[in-house]
């Protein structure tokens, strides 16, 4: 139909990209594993190629790390505090490919540094859907978990922490890997975990604790992945000292979703649940628009 | 001569043994990778041939993972507080192979669970031979880092952070890896690495600052590693709340010595270089003398 688009969420390790009507109806969608790490820049073309081969001949809007030096083409951040106005205003157009890349937004000022591309599609997103009040916290995990706070509709903070990928390594690697290969479920030692890593200075001494546990019969070896799991997942929720009795958008589905939610209830906030594809819908169709 | 034996450290990576005259001299040593994680338990008899033909035809006593169940034969644990006594006590005789396997000290009272196979010998050893006071605290870094506190002669108390283990799964793997492969060297960069850790309780949110950092040109590449190898050592370190203005006898030599000794003198402690072979000389010839 006239005025359709394609949308594409372009990560570090997925992709997933939709046809989107003109009135921002998203229809037909595409997931698979071709993220930027599985491509050089040189692939671009020919990804979007076959894309529009399954989802229409249209123009493509893109978030996330194809816009990183990574990606096809780097798009520079836009500095926090940022909103949709400022998104689009640093997109990056390909008129020869027909494609529109997004920027990522960069936290520079004061002490730390951090940065996003992607996840501020989703946030601005909800924001201008509704779905969440414009000063809020969102909690957007998976490999690196996301804090991302806005003030007014603008984000204003970011931190991001290895959870995920800390994890992953400790159970591919090293002492623990062989004690880490059992299920991770919400639970007595997922909470005791979460327990012992809340406001922890020494994380990494919790974590050789697991095989401790285990080598002195205070934790069963099947529970020993949960409890490794609940002492990161607790040290990353536990880290934030503006929890209590706060509301916090939780942009996740499935385990993860259950796993952080009973963390974020454990330090005092309130996990609520947001769904991540409606609010990445939200966000990249008001840029779409922003950018005609 | 009539009295010799063969002392060995074996530990998971790396394996040190020395022939050992009567009166407690360490001659002729050989160091080696055939750590346990090197052999299977069925290997030892052939090592230990091996090592004979080397050093001569001796008894032998041997500390660290032989004794546990990834080494030779299973030694139980003695529990913390433990002294050179107790260790002698609890040591296994093998008697068909000549040899002797010491334990390793587990903390099990309390809310911590922790354990040590090896370090408890260099650091009995060093009360022994008054290299440290009575009452002391020791950090033996490494892959795993061990805090290990004594009082009145006893190992009271044990720590271990998985330290050095991290830094190399995050040099090796994962998001960090092509940043971390630099060299790690005491300076500005370590140093700011040390001050971000020292008491952080968002050790995983440091972590991925190194990336950020270096992205929005706050951090020099080439500094990367030393950045991030400071955020670990300096939350190792500034994870103890006990160290202003208390000695820490400091079991490490090298590159590392240097480094632990910078962030321990920056969290308010004295590092106090101490030699962990002859630490271990002096308590494995007590413990030969305790077994005959």
């Amino acid at each position: 139909m006239a005025g359709d688009y394609i949308a594409i969420d372009w990560g570090t390790t997925n992709r997933r990209a939709w046809r989107v009507a003109a009135d921002g109806t998203f229809g037909e969608a595409l997931r698979d594993s071709r993220g930027v790490l599985a491509l050089t820049a040189d692939d671009y073309p020919a990804e979007l190629a076959t894309l529009r081969a399954r989802l229409g001949d249209l123009p493509v809007i893109a978030a996330g790390m194809v816009g990183s030096n990574r990606g096809w083409r780097e798009v520079p951040y836009v500095d926090a505090p940022a909103d949709l106005t400022a998104l689009a205003a640093g997109a990056l157009h390909l008129p020869d490919a027909g494609a529109l890349l997004l920027p990522g937004v960069a936290l520079r000022g004061g002490e730390r540094a951090d940065v996003m591309r992607g996840e501020e599609v989703q946030v601005l997103g909800a924001l201008a859907a509704g779905l969440a009040p414009a000063d809020a916290l969102f909690c957007q995990p998976g490999t690196h978990n996301k804090w991302i706070a806005t003030t007014a509709g603008q984000i204003t903070d970011v931190a991001t922490a290895l959870t995920g990928e800390l994890f992953a390594l400790l159970r591919g690697h090293g002492i623990l890997s062989a004690m880490l290969d059992g299920p991770v479920a919400d639970g007595a030692a997922f909470r005791a975990g979460v327990a012992r890593g809340a406001g922890a200075r020494d994380l990494t001494v919790a974590l050789f604790e697991v095989r401790a546990r285990v080598l002195l019969d205070r934790l069963d070896a099947v529970d020993a992945a949960s409890f490794a799991s609940g002492v990161l997942i607790g040290a990353d929720v536990g880290a934030r000292s503006d929890l209590k009795g706060r509301p916090v958008q939780l942009l996740a589905s499935g385990d993860l979703a259950t796993l952080y939610a009973a963390a974020i209830d454990s330090c005092g906030g309130t996990a609520l649940a947001l769904d991540n594809e409606r609010a990445f819908a939200a966000g990249i169709h008001r840029l779409w628009e922003m950018t005609r």
